[in-house]
């Protein structure tokens, strides 16, 4: 078994991520979208590492919070004149407030993640997309606007036009990403069931990035975050509606057109896969839904067996040819 | 009525502050304390100006917190490797967040707490005694170290050699202690009954700060943090023992020689008075321990009396002369 590395972002993102963490414990790295990351009262908030670590660690509620949240300091703040948005939790203080300790110290925001994964059980590695800022903006009929506004403070209402990703061509790859996907052992890159929009293209845009998710020739396998016309959480078939895109898999699928190898659609929709494959990206079903645990471990399973066999089918083209 | 300054630290100090808050209310300008303020995690931590303003905002418990703490944040930072002491709870976190965020944002200390006396509904204005830093450090056998320190990790168990306040001779009084000071209808300044060496030598050895408290001529009176030979709280009579004073109400009207007009005992020190009589202190006797609400109030309305009757002292004399 070889090492294997995921791009995700958000809850989705994260159960996935668990599920393969589950399978392969220190031989996975997940790359985890920054572009959501904001500073309020001078705290360094990166929800999508945040969601992850606490996943991982298996200290995650039902949504991207820790399990049993509590609000004394938020309430505190607010009554102090502090802001009254996004309501953070007390547990979900902690990560930011080391954060920026550490970012404040010239510590790396890798460097300081691998830290927490430490301290936190986490045997695979947590990286960022990169230690420079990148921002996802939605832009809109009103404007541009980080994503994060667009979701607490419009509830994703106004139609999207289309992404903007300032700082993705001026932000340097962490190097301990590098080292995984330079891995000579590298067997999977595994795209997580995560928004393509605001979730996986804010990784893919850091310079070089798709040039080195390709370049040990290891399969590069994309799971569906759509089931028949609706996204399995969040605002992916609304926003592919309003980008013109096709809601489906397939649409999906398309979005990651010549970079992935693989594609995984839910059973549910096996009528997909012969026009996925026409257009040169194979297919595997799988239970997409991811509910209990073991959906997560299964999935994982799932898409490391499509892995294989992608390799292996590699390995015999080459050997004929 | 005029206005009052009272200069304090410490859970005792903000007691007696209480009382005069509930008799003066916007007329009362608090000075407190900043020696002991620390940095941890990048959080701007000043403990005494902290219970001030959960006192004055009736959200005090018994000791120096918010009543009804809670340690969500603090269980949860040093499950990720952050400090294990001081033991800081959530809603105690908030105005240290606020706070830091403030200063990085270029606004001064005194600006700052002005700010959150006005959040939590306090008339009365607590100040700093200054915006720069001062650090209140405990000279004993081993060396010099950070009052806290000595309290935190050392228990306050080796016995002291001198004080220094490092700092305080750089330090410059904020504006709007100056205009407190300077304020035409002053008509007492109370040094409330907290450590002399840690919570009210710090904010005498800021540069000009005595020449100031005499200036407008307003009695000065201090209040006894000593009854017979105990302290009311915390390390007091210990510290005057190892200092080589006398450990009683006498010891610290000798403390503040030269500085006070009047100083208040116990009623069970009347024994005292005459004593410190001769060396040209006015005494008057009052109940000082501060169990209830009400007897913060009296001891208060005791102290102001006090004052009156200097001032109508002194006035006669002028006449007279």
């Amino acid at each position: 078994m070889g090492k294997v590395v995921a791009l995700a972002g958000q809850v989705g993102g994260a159960k996935l991520a668990e599920g393969l963490a589950r399978l392969r414990g220190q031989d996975l790295t997940v790359i985890v979208n920054t572009g959501d990351d904001y500073e309020q009262l001078g705290l360094a908030f990166s929800p999508d590492l945040d969601t992850m670590l606490y996943t991982l660690s298996g200290n995650a509620g039902p949504g991207w919070e820790p399990a049993g949240e509590s609000f004394t300091v938020f309430e505190m703040l607010k009554s102090l004149g502090g802001p009254d948005r996004p309501r953070v939790g007390d547990k979900s203080l902690a990560i930011p407030i080391l954060r920026s300790d550490g970012l404040r110290n010239e510590r790396s925001l890798s460097q300081i993640t691998l830290d927490l994964c430490r301290h936190l059980g986490i045997r695979a590695r947590v990286l960022p997309m990169s230690d420079d800022p990148v921002r996802t903006q939605v832009v809109t009929a009103d404007g541009s606007l980080p994503f994060l506004d667009y979701f607490m403070q419009l509830g994703c209402e106004p139609p999207v036009h289309r992404f903007e990703y300032p700082g993705a061509q001026d932000a340097r790859i962490p190097d301990a990403v590098v080292d995984a996907l330079h891995a000579t052992d590298l067997e999977a890159v595994v795209i997580c069931p995560s928004n393509p929009y605001h979730s996986i293209r804010p990784i893919l845009e850091v310079k070089g990035m798709r040039e080195l998710l390709r370049k040990r020739g290891a399969p590069v396998i994309a799971v569906t975050p759509i089931i028949g016309s609706r996204a399995l959480r969040g605002s992916a078939a609304k926003m592919m509606r309003e980008l013109g895109r096709e809601v489906s898999a397939r649409g999906v699928a398309i979005e990651y057109f010549h970079l992935i190898d693989g594609f995984v659609i839910d059973r549910e929709d096996e009528s997909l896969a012969e026009s996925i494959r026409s257009v040169g990206i194979e297919v595997a079903t799988a239970r997409a839904v991811m509910r209990t645990q073991s959906d997560r471990t299964e999935l994982a399973g799932a898409v490391l067996e499509f892995a294989d066999r992608l390799r292996a089918a590699k390995l015999r083209a080459a050997e004929e040819a």
